[in-house]
């Protein structure tokens, strides 16, 4: 699949090597299962950290953070493991610094570049893996917190003083 | 500010009463704000669920998983906080959906038209608030498993039998 960098950059903000090497790791994994963007739920991504490449692989491959197919570790490594529902495979991607050259690491520009234009081998390593099939997102009830009037999830609330109440509402009462 | 509800979709994947919901709370909430995407963390985003309209508060505010201008507090509320940094000035966005049509809630499609279509006051409602100010992200450093010999980010580690690992390394040692 191809996608326009430019249209990341303007979905992210800026450009960065953050955002290259997200980019480079998505794309290799979306190859990999031959997969396109995520209309629903088909691809389910899980992310081991939460720095800028993360919207990368949002962006490029529909498992964004609204849609339930986003699982977020916070393991603050730069691994992403994709997982295609329809084929049943999965592949766990890695970004590969050690052969970046050392002298570019502080000019951000010119370490963008060089993630963007390396081969994919010196950028990533890739592996399939076989996984679980995560659950797929699913719709809660709502109810109204019987404190604040507001509208909750259903499994969000919280009983306080024989009232079901949100988390806010719950938290409030224990503070003061 | 406009923002194509097209392209929106593209992001998201599909179109759906939930996208536009978030849509709608988003661009009332940067109309409030006066405030246009985020090339970096300008503005901050505190989202109280993770369902389709977070996506679109995604891409129209550029308050990103990625950036670091996005706080997820996982209370299963349709309210989003956003803050402006440059003018210290903030608005909870809450969805009310009081006005809907009862008959339409059936139909995803009407549903999804009713939401785009109606007055502001009739889908959201806007509240300016005074919240402390967000930190702004840190890049922390990385340092090398010395289980498995990845990188991982110096707070994300654990210390097992003499040895600073990454937290699955750490949880793979527990188990066996």
């Amino acid at each position: 699949m191809n996608v326009a960098y430019d249209d990341l950059i303007a979905f992210h903000g800026h450009s960065c090597p953050g955002l290259a090497i997200g980019y480079r790791m998505t794309m290799a994994a979306m190859d990999f299962l031959s997969s396109s963007h995520a209309a629903v739920e088909e691809l389910v991504a899980i992310v081991e950290n939460n720095a800028c490449g993360v919207d990368a692989l949002q962006y490029i491959s529909g498992c964004t953070f609204g849609k339930g197919n986003f699982i977020f570790k916070d393991y603050g490594k730069q691994v992403y493991t994709l997982y295609n529902r329809n084929t049943r495979k999965g592949v766990r991607v890695v970004f590969n610094p050690q052969n970046i050259p050392e002298d570019i690491f502080k000019d951000r520009e010119r370490f963008a570049h060089w993630l963007l234009t390396s081969d994919e081998g010196d950028v990533v390593s890739l592996k399939e893996v076989h996984i679980e099939e995560p659950e797929p997102a699913r719709i809660m009830d709502t109810v109204v917190c019987e404190s604040c009037g507001e509208l909750v999830m259903s499994t969000r609330t919280r009983e306080l003083d024989g009232k079901t109440v949100c988390i806010p509402c719950s938290e409030k009462h224990h503070v003061s």
